[in-house]
């Protein structure tokens, strides 16, 4: 049953937490050929199911297309398992069986799923990225390091050191030309600090949680779920545990994910678990609410949160962008900023933190017309689909075009779809490697409700695929729970073809008596009934011909205060509409840890000159300078080069330190600077002067004129230059033809 | 005593909260002519006395250079009675009266200050600028406006709109092109979750608090200065109120400031001030803290709050910092980010609110070698400086030069006065009006014992002169505090020009039996005793033999813990030294709302139209592109021209919209938008196709054509091309030739 987890947006799990779900329901999509539509037994909204963690789990890590011929023999015993148990489902939802029997059912699919993908991953090719190199090298030269090191750190938080700051801010520069100019996209920069109404009409209050044990004696805790798969891997790893025991403890493990607090509850019981740290008695799971609570102003009174996402902030702006938009859709706005989650247990460095910044786009359209203007210039573009019928069938992500997945209804709609092709677009530009990015569909079980359509950019890095972007159709849902709780209107009027004569029902009431009652919230009161629809203003009337009393925004109104209705016909030319939303959501921490392993690199021969291979755009720093040595004749070069690179807004790193050249090079790579200037005896004693000029990933050098070196690192650093260019133009270097004595 | 204000930096009072000052002492800077050094009653750490509010005042506002000497001579009596007082409180500190007596002149020197600064503003020509059509346009346009408004608002907290919020980022990048590239910083983004220890050893969770009184019935909270304030002026304007009475309220409120908490509650008991609201009475006054506080973690033991300025992060990772740039001085750090303060009542709009973004500098360079490699670069800046001299004189601002003011003493270093040369040229940059500009020196009884100089940007609004940007010289003060609470050493290596031999004490603990007694808090222990000063061994010895106990870290140590010291003579190369900080702190909203009022213009003769003039650098939107009427043939022209126009990225507004041309033309400047193209019907006929192109501040157009206008707007935006100069270019446009007959 529900999706609590796509309430929460695809963002939920891009960024921090990893989804809620539970697959107590698996509908089934229309697009799936086996399956037929799934009608009815609709996710129950307000059950207490739902507020699960689903893991990061390695998924089909190879495409089929590049997989060995042998190894796809050995995965074919896997694939028929993971499409004979999910026939089985679609054959029990067909046949409307009982909800506790398919939730088995689906649990026992879930497991099939994850043995087909530690299979793949076991078979496919050795990787021979090595993390602990790569963590050496971030933590050595400050990419990003724990906050508060020097007063022991705190997990869950992150500094950014310089390096990595100017990536995220590269990144974030390139997203803005991306998204917001290249699409005309309004943008906003609103509150965190955020009142507890808001957050309860988006359902966060009620519904934002995980489950959590704690040491009865020392108070520590534990989150439900990590602490049965930390106990079942330890006892899996004692020789003494029986073979059948393992199997049956990994295969729990594989379906955590959809047990309910109740089950694993048991589970603890049964295997008498303790705290893994003092070995104490633990508590009865409890559901703990990931907001940080913060009380604004001085008195206490107002109770708020820190936001855990920042769509929330467009959506109840809603009506002032509109009217910024002239009052028409389709409109776009974007946010990038901070949210918190207070995780239980952070872990797995960046992925999962307790702050962290989001990119998030709130596109608003007709709900009638989701068609995208400029989906003809993207509908080309080749991505890996993994669509939910591939992954109930146990078959692997497919290559296709974007436009393919549309016609084809894959894909729900235009804009959708056009997001998606500019959300792989942006991962490719800032070098993400196409071979580990994957698009991949929910599950029905694994949307929300409202939701019709969801799919997540996934990176494979070596903590299995992750969830950078998702990118969901949330359909009215968030501007229909906002209406709701603020009394305020959000929705847009459009045009009727033809005039329509309606039955109207306004509520009259008697101002005066309500003033007098209510006093100062005698305005609140008056919105609230002007916001009323019709059938509700009836049903309101019967309710006070019937008890005396109605309640409105909290308060009780009586016969005396509205004493009657109005009914009349009315002839509109315009009806009102909830705009739906297509929301790409982005995760920043994790497409910047993604976009690390990608380009992380060894040298061929030298392990320890690792470096990371970034696309110039994104480098944090564009060109160094280095003199060759501390000879004094070279100074005035190095400042003066140093300076009109500068002059160019260019970011400029200068290494006169006393290294060899070729070890301050190295120095240069590890942070990634995509192009060096050395100035040597050449340079000084040719006219004109020379330098050479080196590109990081080919370690190619040129000699260049020294005049013409900041045009064309500023043209290589925006891409409108290429390497290849520069080395038809320019001889290569070899050696420099005199020394200081010459 | 006590400046505690500055222990919070000029960002304090640059950003949201304004400074907490009391003037108990004055210390007397030696460049006073009539002064002298002041030595001894060194504040005293620890008083109670500066938790104290300083509200935003007018001074002085118009310069002398520009004033009327008719006005002169008016003001001259006023000037006078400042001079007499300053020299009175100079001449009671020579003495080395009690501090009693200084106070209380100096409460009369500030009483004297204020009536000479309301005067010079009664005095001055009026001012046209018109707060509430300013507000109503920001409000309409959604530069920014209150947050979760549809949910009722919340005080001090605001969403900046499109407009806003693209306003904000085109000051931050000019920002980081300004100051981060050209000056070559690092950067760093850090948790705003901070935990305790932290804010605890840079003393803002014992000092950083307001004074409160909370109505005894409702719990409401009231600051008590506001509240005083505000109940003397309703006793002002009573008619019943003698004019005696009025007098010593009048002079009251403006010695506010420094007073002491018991004084401002004798007032309110003498006074039997109430609650405004109710009526009821008052609690005596309590500090309030300021931050937010938080739990970080789901067991509530660590505490913590949302960070009160982005200083501190730069702070505790100094050391990996001075790493990166391999050990050597001096560097800078910039940080942009959020900060919070839990306001008591927020008022004045975006001045002080409760979540604010913060720009920070932190330059770290020898204490004994302040000079600035590139001083003589801004040397001759003309700059308005407001000196703690002439303000205890009565005279108004000087203008100099930053080269005048450094060699003459008055600014005590060229780095302090080198990063003031670069803030005003950054400010002028974005458009603040040097008019409306001055540095104002703090009075030594603002500044924290440590700081040896401290001058803020001041912009002058229709609020008054308003602490825009700090610039203060903190010495080593931050990294001696962090020092101490986290036992890590933040300090350089200075190379000794001749090898020393010292003598050197260092413990000799028995790790074994501090490992036994301690277990894992032992590392803390042995890293706290490596760190001693030779000093601080000798004490411990001492004290070990005299009590058999020695507390370190918060641990009790035994003499078997540490059962002897080794005195040794060592040869040093080196020497140890904790670098002074220089620190440019921008109140990023501050600036903001400044730029707002400084751009704000009425179209001569219609006082309806009103816009921003905003330089085109940071204009949201660069561009507009108006079809002259909805007739089909324009949307092919208009279409490309915005195509052309986002290829450069640069922000377009379409406006399609049915309004006449001179009406949409309104709606552009309303947005700041600099330049705006019109397709009409000779764009169609023309061969090649021309379009106008108009300038916002002096409505100029001229005909252009149109393959050249992406071009030309791009070099416009970017400061590369002048209006002059294309209107020496392209003819001046009157009106179009051809109609749609034609």
């Amino acid at each position: 049953m529900s999706p609590f987890a796509r309430l929460f947006s695809a963002a939920s799990r891009a960024v921090s937490t990893g989804a809620k779900t539970s697959p107590f329901t698996l509908v089934i999509r229309g697009f799936c050929t086996t399956a037929t539509h799934y009608k009815g037994n609709e996710p129950k909204w307000g059950s207490k199911k739902y507020n699960r963690e689903r893991k990061i789990k390695l998924q089909s890590a190879t495409l089929l297309a590049e997989m060995d011929p042998e190894i796809e023999k050995q995965l074919l015993p896997y694939r028929a398992k993971v499409k004979e148990q999910g026939d089985k489902v679609r054959k029990l939802k067909e046949e409307g069986a009982p909800d506790i029997d398919v939730k088995k059912e689906v649990l026992e699919l879930k497991a099939r799923k994850k043995e087909l993908e530690d299979m793949t991953l076991k078979l496919s090719p050795a990787d021979t990225f090595d993390r602990a190199k790569m963590s050496d090298l971030v933590k050595r030269r400050f990419f990003y390091d724990n906050s508060f090191a020097i007063y022991g750190g705190i997990t869950g938080q992150y500094d950014y050191g310089p390096m990595g700051c100017d990536l995220v801010d590269n990144m974030l520069a390139e997203w803005h030309k991306h998204f917001v100019i290249q699409e005309r996209m309004l943008k906003v920069n609103c509150s965190i600090l955020t009142p507890e109404t808001v957050l309860k009409a988006s359902g966060h209050v009620d519904k934002f949680a995980d489950y959590m044990v704690k040491d009865v004696k020392t108070g520590e805790c534990f989150r439900l779920d990590h602490l049965i798969k930390q106990s079942f891997e330890k006892k899996i790893a004692d020789k003494k545990t029986k073979q059948e025991e393992k199997d049956v403890m990994n295969h729990t493990i594989n379906i955590l994910d959809g047990m309910t607090m109740e089950e694993m509850n048991d589970l603890v019981k049964k295997y008498d678990m303790k705290s893994p740290i003092t070995n104490n008695d633990l508590t009865d799971a409890v559901e703990f609410n990931l907001m940080f609570p913060i009380t604004i102003g001085p008195s206490g009174a107002l109770k708020g949160f820190l936001r855990p996402e920042t769509a929330q902030g467009i959506f109840v702006n809603f009506k002032r962008l509109l009217e910024y938009n002239q009052g028409k859709l389709p409109f776009a706005c974007a946010q990038v900023g901070n949210s918190y989650r207070n995780e239980i247990s952070p872990r797995s460095g960046l992925l999962r933190v307790r702050e962290f910044t989001m990119a998030e786009i709130e596109h608003f359209c007709d709900p009638e017309n989701k068609d995208h203007p400029k989906f003809a210039q993207v509908s080309d573009t080749v991505m890996t689909l993994y669509s939910g019928c591939s992954q109930m069938d146990g078959q692997p992500a497919q290559r296709m075009t974007i436009g393919e997945a549309v016609r084809g209804g894959l894909v729900a709609n235009e804009t959708l779809g056009y997001y998606m092709a500019r959300i792989q677009q942006y991962l490719l530009k800032i070098g993400i490697n196409f071979k580990k990015l994957r698009f991949r569909q929910h599950l029905s079980n694994e949307m929300a409700h409202y939701a019709c359509d969801c799919w997540d950019a996934e990176c494979l890095t070596s903590y299995g695929w992750i969830e950078c972007v998702g990118c969901a159709d949330r359909s009215a849902y968030d501007l229909t729970q906002h209406t709701k709780g603020s009394s305020t209107k959000l929705c847009v009027e459009r045009p009727l073809k033809e005039p329509r004569m309606v039955d109207q029902v306004t509520p009259q009431p008697d101002k005066g008596s309500i003033g007098k009652t209510f006093k100062k919230d005698a305005k609140v009161i008056q919105e609230a009934l002007a916001a009323m629809s019709s059938e509700e203003v009836l049903a309101m009337d019967q309710k006070l011909n019937q008890d005396g009393e109605f309640k409105v925004a909290g308060f009780t109104l009586t016969r005396a205060m509205v004493p009657s209705v109005k009914r009349e016909q009315k002839k509109v030319h315009v009806e009102e509409v909830i705009p739906s939303v297509i929301e790409p959501s982005f995760g920043v921490g994790r497409v910047f840890y993604s976009l690390l392993e990608h380009s992380f690199r060894m040298r061929e021969g030298d392990e320890k000159r690792t470096y990371f291979s970034l696309p110039p755009l994104v480098s944090p720093i564009k060109v160094s300078v280095l003199p060759l040595s501390s000879n004094q004749e070279f100074i005035p070069f190095t400042q003066h080069l140093a300076n009109a690179l500068t002059e160019l807004n260019l970011l400029v790193r200068v290494d006169d330190s006393t290294g060899s050249i070729g070890r301050r090079y190295a120095r240069t790579d590890e942070i990634a600077i995509p192009f060096g200037v050395t100035i040597d005896f050449d340079t000084v004693n040719n006219k004109p002067h020379t330098v050479t000029l080196r590109e990081r990933d080919s370690t190619d050098q040129v000699r260049i004129s020294m005049d013409v070196v900041p045009e064309t690192v500023s043209k290589l650093a925006n891409g409108k230059l290429t390497w290849e260019e520069v080395k038809e133009k320019w001889p290569k270097f070899t050696g420099q033809e005199t020394t200081s004595e010459s």
